[in-house]
């Protein structure tokens, strides 16, 4: 199958094109026959090649489906940007997630949400059971419209867009400005699922270097004269996974750049409300001329009631509606508007913000410290937010590392998960929240102390990878 | 812009060449220096050219920003599929809507839903703010996975993946197989969005006739050897728009027909909890070998709390998953899953779907009297559901006709919004639960007599026309 496969997506058979018969395949890949024609089955239910009766097997056509794991570089599935996010997801309750990126439940603003929940267990059966409008609903947007002119950036409701998710925000920007093969700029390293999510569209994916003051202006010039992206994907603010912020003289800088290689910036301000202080902001820089601002509530709110958002010129929120409806009917649902609504709404959010800032000052801290008791040493103190972005001692691995501590049931995310260069494998993000079990530490220091994996823990790890590698093979 | 961008999407200009000069370009197309530069400065802001200082303004990549509207037969707005959705969307609450396709809030398990909202209020925090698993919440997996039993289609709740909406569950069964250009097979009629989500995926649509029976087989056999379609999207129990089943017989041929061509085929059994006895499904046919089956609630529980669901081949899913991470990072909202599991699971559920069929009866009955008598006669007399595809009066164009409603705040669904090949100018979808209003079949008489449009309509209409037309212009 993948011999076939691999002449269909190199186009050196073509759409139309017979294959070998059976048995001449069967003789030139010794294999026997019944191998070849459950091969050939397989490829035909596929639909990468049809059985023309009484005349053999052809091939259907040039495309095979998008099978995102045989997309980009071939990694170990321990840093495979979708096995990561797939492991954190469907961990059960043992498993520590220092690797996570998201505050544990109990940080989370469940008072609220439970009022919110009951307020709308009384609305009217319109809310409760209608279509909402194509924008989503209109008092959560004009209370984000307050908030932007609270920062300067003056847009009004019409110009936001609820979406699903900030993820689904970003998708639906890429389905607006990406085609396949166009070249995308991140930073390096990156948030992964920007990568998994460009992928997606098949995209060239380019990484700029990432310094404490944002990307490296010098690189992202250059990357913008040579390769001409149509995209650059950031956030300014608490930057993932390294926490560093945007200073005000790259920000102006890397808009003129933009400007003059006619580049969209998709800013993504997930982590904006977890500054002690605001810092600059391309998109009130720039007033959403070529920047776009997305954002969600995931991190403060809940992952769990959904919903993201868009900020854009006016022309491109009509087309990205349009875009949402066709591919989703609307974005996010009605009623989880109303809940993030209410939430953000309800007198106790700022204050519940307020402490969640001021507990993970501590946490941060506190985790640095006994990081660097490890060996394992902060590339920076971010300003705020749960992420911590270390370097691990001299000559540890962190892809070893993180293969260590998941055979104890701890997820970690080793840098080079975060980048597109891989250059960061002495690098490791920590999430300071998710680090309250003292086990996490003690897995930590056995996993420094050898890399190499116990008994129990090597056959879960073995069984994971296998299934994963099953499942592969069969596409 | 126009003229450039066309030159741009024909590839006449391409990537690197460069601009006639604005002076030059004025002179050619006979307007003043000072239009050429805004549209040039416009383009450069879409990324479509770029200024080099000192040298002029060069084509910077081949593909345009995707702008739906642009894409596919430029039609009236009354029946283009994506104007149709955003007025039934975003129509006030004086705005009747015979033309849409969802029922009254008030014929909605809203007591069930109120009762689902407390018990959520009650659940852990772990529920109420965590991301769920990446396949969606079990217990609702479990229970779809009990009722496709049920109907003798054997699959695990592994097999089944919880969407953001059964539009969504369509979008990304297309982005894994579905690439630009491809053909795509549909329903002519068919659900008006499939051909807008079809065109976001720039797939060539194909459609075959619709008979009584379903499709037309001669044609879709005669199409599937042409034209080798990659996909075939339908409804098998209550078409829409048509209200018609499938036969065995047809269900039988059609699948050795997509077999032979190796086509996939998408079964959106979106309105299966409306049939009064269950009809073939290709889906239990097929075991889900080439056959997807996609639904959603939408439309018996609530448009308000969205969710979809894909049962198809495990490798199918486990490719679905990645894809599903990476552009949404997982899908339905899990709260959003957990009140859905707890109304379908509410006892009162089962008796609330038997009055609302027992319901939809009456109301089908009722109003195929009413517009008989108008001369608008149903296309069959479907066996649930609630929509009637009706054949209007000889002369009466179905446009004309939703243009003279929408005058008068009546939303129609001419039949040409749901046709491919445009051949249903005399035809209408009727929604039977949106047609308590009485006035509704006053404007209908009124709109048959004179297809001419009234002052304050007249007003109304071309404002909305003009607005959409000035945000399109602007793209």
């Amino acid at each position: 199958m993948a011999a076939i496969r691999a002449k269909v997506a190199s186009r050196v058979l073509i759409t139309g094109d017979r294959l070998p018969s059976i048995r001449r395949f069967a003789g030139v890949m010794g294999v026997s026959p019944s191998t070849v024609v459950e091969a050939y089955d397989r490829l035909v239910a596929e639909g990468v090649i049809q059985a023309r009766p009484g005349s053999g097997f052809y091939v259907a056509r040039a495309a095979p489906p998008l099978v995102l794991a045989d997309i980009g570089p071939k990694r170990d599935r321990a840093i495979d940007p979708l096995w990561v996010s797939r492991q954190s997801l469907d961990a059960d309750g043992a498993v520590a997630k220092p690797g996570c990126g998201w505050l544990p439940a109990d940080w989370m603003p469940n008072a609220a949400i439970r009022r919110a929940l009951r307020a709308l267990a009384r609305a009217d059966d319109a809310v409760l059971s209608d279509y909402g409008a194509t924008r989503g609903l209109p008092a959560l947007r004009r209370l984000l419209a307050r908030q932007f002119a609270g920062e300067g950036l003056d847009v009004g409701p019409e110009q936001i867009l609820l979406t699903g998710s900030g993820t689904q925000a970003i998708d639906l920007i890429c389905r607006f400005i990406v085609r396949p093969g166009d070249t995308v700029l991140v930073d390096d390293p990156c948030y992964f699922n920007f990568q998994a999510l460009l992928r997606a569209h098949q995209a060239t994916i380019l990484g700029v270097p990432y310094t404490q003051g944002g990307p490296d202006m010098e690189r992202f010039a250059e990357m913008a004269a040579t390769h001409r992206p149509r995209l650059y994907i950031t956030n300014s603010a608490l930057h993932n996974p390294s926490g560093a912020t945007l200073t005000p003289q790259v920000a102006h800088r890397l808009l003129n750049v933009a400007a003059s290689s006619g580049m969209t910036i998709v800013e993504d301000d997930i982590f904006g409300d977890f500054e002690p202080e605001s810092s600059p902001r391309l998109a009130v820089l720039d007033g959403l001329a070529r920047v776009i601002r997305i954002g969600s509530f995931s991190k403060t709110l809940s992952a769990s009631i959904r919903c993201g958002y868009i900020a854009a010129r006016p022309d491109w929120i009509d087309a990205l509606i349009d875009l949402q409806v066709a591919t989703s009917f609307g974005g996010v649902s009605p009623a989880t508007a109303e809940l993030v609504f209410a939430v953000l709404n309800d007198g106790g959010y700022r204050k519940h913000m307020e402490a969640v800032r001021r507990r993970l000052v501590r946490a941060r801290r506190d985790t640095a410290v006994r990081l660097e008791a490890l060996g394992i040493t902060p590339w920076l103190m971010p300003r705020g937010g749960f992420y911590l972005w270390c370097a691990l001692p001299a000559g540890q691995d962190a892809t070893t590392l993180a293969r260590a501590a998941l055979c104890e049931d701890v997820v970690l995310a080793p840098g080079n998960v975060f980048s597109v260069s891989q250059s960061a494998s002495g690098f490791m993000r920590f999430n300071v929240a998710q680090m309250g079990e003292a086990r996490i530490f003690d897995v930590l220091e056995r996993a420094l102390a050898s890399g190499r994996c116990r008994e129990k823990g090597g056959g879960r790890l073995e069984t994971l990878s296998a299934e994963d590698g099953s499942i592969r093979a069969t596409m």
